[in-house]
């Protein structure tokens, strides 16, 4: 049970942009300008969502990674089975060398951004990394770390049933994150 | 050093949103709607202020926990010794039972969002807290573990020199975020 009163019949950060309009649109127009909007990164869409479904799980944020793990399915193709590989252990999974040595340092961030170090960086840029897409990857980890907490740290509802993320996947992959019903019906 | 080709001069985050405007607006946007808009919360920016550099203190991110102390100092009034006794130790500083309660849910938000209980929770509502106070200090708090991995996350300049930050606190404690040179810069 939540918290806090919060409306009935939404899942997870939804029911957060609910309760909460004044903040739902900067959350909203962050996480799309960091994971969908295809002009501010050179890594792919499908890529971002990874890291942010990896941190997730890094988090143990059942609801962030399952919503992410399908948009992230939804995006790579929706047979992907990168997604669980990539959760379990990114080290085997199969994506590129670049990707691995960015969820390297992804993995530092979600535990401290100080843990970075210039190991992690070296091989990042050693794989082909640009600054930006380091900046991106930091970046994207530490927020992740905010909606993991904010979801978490006030008890929301993850539902059970996997088609719920399936369909909350299918529909952000397409569509992003400025088009939800939560964000129309708050005005937003 | 920073750990990407950042541009020259200017310290923590700031040099963060000049290095990628796209991601400085909703950065900006999310911070003034937390910490500074009075519409949004019935806590103070003074209080909003005090929880964002208690969790970056103890995420021991020197250039946020210096900054938004210094906000917080003149927001409370300028020769306030509060920020430092907070810091140290909340329970024994000269600020509301109401926000020492608060400031225990935030410590545990800190840590991970699951580690919120009912115990933090009944304490803060027994002395007067409301839901909103209650969401809002977990979303600052949430927010801050995000902002302050972003800075140490990619070794940002933290400059040693106190006036540094006191000049930093007395412009944002009066203008708010959405007015600062790097925003206008950026065409934001």
């Amino acid at each position: 049970m939540p918290h806090i009163n919060l409306p009935d019949g939404y899942p997870g950060i939804r029911s957060l942009f609910m309760y909460s309009p004044a903040t739902a649109y900067p959350l909203n127009l962050l996480v799309q300008t960091l994971l969908h909007d295809p002009a501010t990164s050179t890594l792919t869409p499908g890529e971002r969502e990874l890291i942010a479904a990896y941190t997730s799980n890094l988090n143990n944020c059942k609801y962030c990674a399952a919503t992410h793990g399908a948009i992230a399915r939804h995006q790579l193709g929706k047979d992907s089975k990168i997604v669980q590989e990539v959760l379990s252990n990114p080290d085997t999974a199969p994506i590129s060398s670049k990707l691995k040595a960015l969820l390297k340092i992804a993995s530092k961030v979600q535990q401290d951004g100080k843990k970075v170090g210039a190991a992690e960086i070296d091989m990042a840029k050693k794989e082909g990394a640009t600054d930006k897409e380091i900046h991106d990857t930091v970046l994207i980890t530490a927020a992740f770390c905010m909606y993991n907490r904010y979801v978490d740290g006030l008890a929301t509802w993850a539902p059970e049933d996997p088609s719920v993320y399936d369909q909350i996947g299918r529909q952000r992959a397409s569509e992003g994150y400025l088009t939800a019903p939560f964000m129309v019906k708050a005005g937003l």
